[in-house]
Parts: structure tokens; sequence; C-alpha cells
């Protein structure tokens, strides 16, 4: 579009709807102001059939994307402890919670829009290729037409792209890079950048100019379609305005990933 | 059609995919030779979902229709204790469920053909008028091509019937009924017919004379459109090989309800 | 006691440990300072056992005596959604929940104190003698010397002097009462007091009097041996603390009840 | 005992009370009567209060000692998919189980004689120091005069014997051995020995020679104070009434490990 005064577009997506019966988590109201797409959980990790009724009305209402945000079953841990389940079972729990987020989207007479695995899902997908092929089927076999978000570089958006998928590769303000495209874990020094501009300037690199620089200094290249908004506080809200000021004022514009008629990218 | 030899047709559905993780519940190949219909369980009082992508499956191999059942959220009592939840739930506990079926149905290329609510769900829609019309409602607003299949004469079909969607009116074979209709408490004496000859007569009455003589003598009018089969055990499979002859011979057709343009019946 | 500056004793008692994995629920650390027991959900309606040993702790901490608060199997309903379950397994899920709790209190080398039924469980046994009797049998046979909370009145009270146990009568500061000595039903009017200095005159009337004035204007005999503090809210903790002085300054001493050994009564 | 006829004893243990809600697992009754003492689900990865209540009273009846078998909270799963648990959550859960099974003994005027993890459980505490520190000490803290059973060789054995518990090493007749002691790898050729005169013979030795022949040949010392039998199975039963008999003929008595005062060992 010729009139647009953007250079650039990326995505913001959070978690959304993680409340479950008597308890209340996220600041969802807050932050479906900031975002464009929002991750759905479905009854696995979090989430349960009111919530997801409430979260797909929401979403609605904001104009913001729904996606399915499948976890494992582990309410307890909130499906960040890693199982050892099978490529099958992923496929199985996959489709499981695509379907009963879909009910609800259907009930509204809106469609599901993406996908983002929660947690240790998202984790396992990332790294192992089987179980990866496997969230990516249950997607495919679900409805070819959504989008696959994953970790940028991971195999689970190597899986997507071989199923015809759209992949949206997901990039973090708040971690640092290593110099092979990867995260630095979380157990080594740097790896989350605890002063916000330095956040937003990550961003700003990655969207505009497709590259991040790695904690030792190299110049990484990396695809930014959507940032994580992390939803849980209030600081994290003042941080998405942030962000999403600084972007716009930099001519990026922020807009949920649409789907590639070739699968392969959606810019 | 006018070749075919049969005056009457009625289906004959069970209860599949109650299996949960590693145990085993059920004689499911063997049900399935003898049903039109099976209504499969969707992981909240019965199944998970490596038990409902295999059930799905063997529905298809068969040729048996698939439908949904839907239960309360308790896997200890399967669902068969009544809990005093309220309309909303009831509409989004079906909703959830419904979806996450539909998505194994999807995945394998088939689609859902009617839902049956399980258990103290069942009972409960049966007699409270918010809940049949909140169960009636999900219903719908999934898919209002859905049969909805629930005891005769219950407040559940007439909530169907009000939405639009075909209300199929099921009966049962060993369970006597009063004069007004409705089934004799199991509480009370000859609730149960032990008889397997006088379950088999009353099932060829209430099909071929659309009445049932009551447990005082008088005959009352009744749709059959659907038989429930019991699945658990050999005995039970035996009785429906038994019962599927004896419509035969005596010309009533072996067929799963098929959805009405009126939304008022299939017959 | 002959130097004690109070006539009369009351019990100050709260639920705890209501949070569950990423779920944070109550203020427990505010309302511990406040009371004298505390009941602590078992996992079933509320709690995991990462939060029971915490609040085990955390009771320890405050010398509040400790409390097993067993509910239903219905973490998303919170317990608070009536069950149609057997006496049998009413004596099974306390059992189970007594246990689960014990061993956390063993294991700081503490021992439990009493045991509070919880939401729905706690109503259903007020008014099912089978339930009640069931929920009695199951805490006489973990520990006779275990205190029985029930509300005033109720079956469940009776059911624990039946077996010997030491039953402890509960009132409500916030509620009205019936002259029959019930509580009036939340959907009437005048169920629930609003203004907090009627509230505190009530539980002063009923601890130093006997008897509270019902909604009909009847003075009505009534025991209160310990009165429920709500432990969700800042402004809960504001009430108790006013609760609290206005009760010692009535010659009124906040203390837990201790156990009779006839079984009949603490005071 | 100068009067007997034994010259070794061994205990032959199995888990029991698998069962759950309207799901029958394993010939509990036929099993009881081979074995000497009874590892009782907990209710995380199987069995629920109505079915561990049941199971109590069983082992009971036929003078099998009861042992708590606390499992991952993964009842899908069996308590089969390992789960990245951190030492304390393993802590926690431990205890929970313990007390929950110990309401049901005390309940019925007996006491736990020991503890054996399930399934991943006990794969993970045998090879994580830090988890079977967890699980050792949780069994302590409950009550330091319970025995643990765990694989022979294992670190959940050498935590027990830190913590002064009384360690009792576990043996499989069917499993295949390696030279340093452990189990052959499932994914192995050899690892399982389906011919039962091999393993009836594997047992002979190890009870008797204090050593076995490795799957290369190697004699290996090793301790079998206990033997696994399974119950899921008809052939189950009779290879453990063939394993009975096969002990017996060869001077080894059939009975439960009792607590050593120094906590290093049974005999």
């Amino acid at each position: 579009m010729s009139l647009t005064p953007y250079k650039h577009y990326v995505d913001l997506n959070c978690d959304l709807g993680e409340s479950f019966g008597a308890y209340t988590l996220g600041a969802d109201e807050e932050v479906l102001k900031l975002v464009s797409s929002a991750n759905i959980a479905c009854g696995y990790h979090a989430g349960d059939p009111t919530v997801m009724r409430r979260t797909v009305r929401l979403c609605l209402e904001h104009g913001v994307k729904l996606g399915a945000h499948p976890g494992l079953p582990d309410l307890q841990g909130f499906g960040r402890r890693e199982m050892r389940i099978s490529p099958s079972e992923a496929y199985e729990l996959t489709l499981y919670q695509l379907g009963a987020l879909e009910g609800f989207a259907r009930a509204e007479g809106v469609r599901l829009h993406h996908v983002k695995p929660h947690g240790a899902l998202y984790n396992m997908g990332a790294r192992d290729e089987q179980l990866a092929e496997a969230i990516a089927e249950a997607v495919y076999r679900f409805d070819p037409s959504l989008l696959l978000y994953g970790l940028s570089g991971s195999r689970l958006l190597a899986a997507a792209e071989r199923w015809g998928l759209t992949a949206v590769s997901e990039v973090f303000a708040d971690r640092s890079y290593r110099s092979d495209g990867s995260l630095t874990p979380r157990s080594e020094t740097g790896a989350v950048h605890h002063d916000e501009s330095i956040a937003v300037a990550q961003v700003l690199q990655m969207v505009t100019a497709g590259a991040v620089t790695a904690a030792d200094g190299t110049l990484v290249p990396i695809k930014a379609r959507t940032v994580c908004i992390h939803g849980d506080s209030p600081q994290a809200a003042v941080f998405a305005a942030r962000l999403r000021s600084a972007l716009e004022a930099n001519s990026v514009g922020i807009a949920p990933p649409i789907r590639q008629p070739t699968g392969k990218d959606f810019l």
C-alpha cells in the first residue's frame, strides 16, 4: 500500500485468558489495548471454558487476532514443566486444544488466526524435531490457514514451513541472543535485559535491520515478525506501551501477521 | 424410497471412547459392528486426546456416525454425579467438548453428526429447562446442522426444537416406562426389564406402533428415533445383536437419523 | 483461670492456603495476624502440595492453630458447586484430605487441631444427616482428638457430638439469622449485613449473650465458639482488625477452641 | 529363628490399587495371595479415595504389608512420563501422597510399612541425586520407621541410607542386568527375559548367591531384598505363583523386609 507511513510492520502478541475458576491471572483488559494478536489458553495449563468464552469476546471487542495457546496437561505447573510426551501425544493434545478453543470462536462468529504453543511445549517444539513435526501436523490438519508462531530459528518454524503453514518468527525484547541466533540461557549472566531502553532498542534493530547484536558483539541476522509481550504485571503494560510508541515513532506499524499464499513468510 | 424393504427405521446408538490413559473401558470394536451412531467421550467424564483420535478413526472404519458425548468435569465420578452448575457453565462446557472432538473429526476429514449429553448432564438437561436451553444453544451456535439426542419427552428435546435443531428422541430397551412417558425410577420395582425378550418386544412396539405399554398397563405414545445400546459388557453386545436381528426381521431398518430441514423431526 | 481479664472467649478462624500453582489467592500473611485458627485447603478445591507446605509453616510462625479444610474434588468450581456424592465418598474424600495435610504438619513437627469442611461440602454436611455422619466418622477414625467446626445448629455438629468429637459452633458476622437459628438465605433481602457496625455488634451479642436478634426481631439462642473471618480482600482484613479490637474492648479474649474431654463442648 | 527351614528370605512386592473411578486395573485379589508387600497408588498417577480405602482393607485381609506408591501428578500418563519437577516439588508431592494413604491406614487401625515411588518418579529418583534426596527426606520427615524400596544400586537407596531409613534393594525377575549392576535399557536387545525359566533362575541366583550374571556374562554382586511382581495380567499371577514355588523349594522364605535399627539393611 503506497500510502502507508510505515516502512516495516511487526506484530505484538501476548498470552491471554490464563485465569482459572476462582483464580485470576493477568491484566487481560489492559494488555489487549496494546497488542495486535493474543494467544488464548485452552484449559490444559491454564484457562477454563468460562474464561475462554470471555477471552474470545474480549479479543473481538478490541479487534485483536485470536490464537490458540495449547500447553501441556499440567495446571499445577502452569505448563512450564517439561514432560516426556511422545510425538503422537503432542499431536493429539494440540488438536484437542485447538478444537476446544475453536468452539468458542465459532460460537462468536469469528475464526482462529494462529497457534502458539505454550511454555514447555513451546520450548520442546523449538528444539525437538519430532515434536515440532507433530505440532505442525496437528495445526495443518486442523486448519492449514492458521499461522504458527514459534521461536525465531526454531525447529517448530522449520516444521511449519514443511507443512506449508505460514511460520511466524517470534523474538523477545528482554532476552539477549547468542551468536547462533538462540537465546542466552537464563542460567547465564546477561540473559535478561533489565534496562528497558536496551530492550526497546533491540526490538527496533531486529525489526528494521533484520538483525540483532548478540551478547558477544556479533551481528546476527534474525527474523522478527512478532514480539512477545508479557501481560502479567502493571510494569509489563507500561513497557508494552513504551515499546509501541518507540516502534511507531520509527515508522514501524503494529499489525498482526497475515497468511502467505506460499506459506513461507508473511511480508 | 419406494424400493426399501423397511417400513420403519431406527437408530442404534452407543457410548464409545470411554477409555482413559492406561485404563480401558468398553468393547468398542465389538459394539461398533452393531450400531449406526456413536457418542464419543470428550475428555471430561472419560476419554482423552489419544482415545478420541483412535475412536474417531474406528467409527470411520465402521461407517458409524460420529457424535459428541459431552459430560460433567468429573472423571472420578465418570460424569454420573450431578453437579450444581449454572446454565452458563453448561453452555461453556458443552461448547468446549464439542470443539475438542471436532478437532479430531476434522483432522480425519469427517464431520460430527450429533450430540448426546452424558450421564448426569443428560439427566439434568432432561428435567431442567435452563440447562436444556443452554446445552441446545451451545450445540446450535457450534453447528446448527448437528442433531441433538435426548430422552424422549425431555426438556432437552423441547429446547432443541426451539433452537431449530433436529431433536432425536431416545428410548431404552431395558427400562420400563410410566404412564406419563417417563422412565420408572431405578429405585422402584420393575424399573429394569431383566428379561431380554420383553426388552426386544418393547423396542419393536415403540418403533412400529409409536407407543409403549407402561408399567401400569396404559398405552403411552412415544417417539423412538434412537435406541441406546450399552457397550460395556459381552452380554450387552449379544443383546444388541439379538435386538438388531429382531428389528430387521420385523421390517425395521437400522439407520442413523438425518437432519430435517424444519429442525422438528427426522422422519 | 481466675486471673484472666476475659469473661468470654471466641475463636477467629479463616480459610487459608487457597492458592494453586501459578495462581495466588488470599492475603494469607495479613489475615494470619488476626486469627487464632486457620483452615488449610487440601488440594481438592484449592491448594497444592507446595502451597500446603508453605501454609503450614506460615501458621506455625504466627502461632495459629492448623485445621484441615477438605472440599469437593472441583478445582474449577472452587468446591462451591454441590455434587451428589454418596456418604461413602464423603467419608473417603475427607479422610484422603485430612491425611494429605497431616503429612505436612507432621513433617514440621506439629499436629492438626481441627477440621472444617469447605464450601459446598460444608453446606451439604450442615443439612444432610448421612453426609454429616460420614464426615464426622472420617474425622473420628483419623484422629478423635480433632475438633470439628461446623455451622451453628447444623447436622454436622450433631454428628460430631454423636462421635464424641468436640463440636465447634461457627457463626457469621456479616450474615443475618432467622428465628430458627439458621442463616437468612442469600437470595432474600437482608441476608448480608453491609454495615460493619451491625456485624461487629452481632458478634458481640452472640459471644457475650449467647443469642442473636433474628431478622424478624426474635431473640434466638446461639452458640458462638468461632467466627468465620474472610481473608480474600484488603477490606476483609480491616474488618477483622476492627472486630478483634471490639471483642477485646468488651472483655472477649481471642483464643482457639480446645478439646473437651466429654467431647460435647469446649468451654 | 532357629527352627526356620529357610536359609534366605526375600520379599515379593506388587503395585496395587491402581483402579480409578469407573476404571478397573489389575487383578488385585489374585496377586495379593502371592506377595508379601504391596505398593498402593495414592491418587496422583492412579487410585482414588474409594479405591485406596478398599485396597487398604484388602491388604489387611491378606496379611500383606502396606506401602505407599507415590507418583507424578499425571493420571493420563499413568505416572510414566517423566516431568521436570524440582527437588522441592518431589518432596512435597511425596509427602502429600504418603499422608493421604496414611489416612486410610490409620482409619483401619494399621500402619504403613514402606514407600516405593512409582514409574517415572522411581526412575528419576534412581538416577538424580537431588530428587533422591528429596524423596528420602520426605519419607524420613513423615515417618523415619518407614522402609524405602528402590532400584538396586540406585541413588534413591543411597539417599535412604544417608537419612537413616532402611533401604530395600529391589530387583527384577524379567529384566537382564549390565556389568555395572544397572538394568539393560528396554531399547536394547535382550533387555527382557521372555523365558520364564530364565527369570526364575535369575531371582534364585540373586537371592541365594547375592549376584547376577550380566548380559555380557560377568558375575555382578547385587542385593535382592524384594522382587517386583507385576499384577496386571493373568500370566503375571501364574508367573508369580511359579516363582514363589521355586523360591520355597530352594529354601528361600517369602517375607516382608523389616526395619533395621541401623537403617542400613534388613537382614
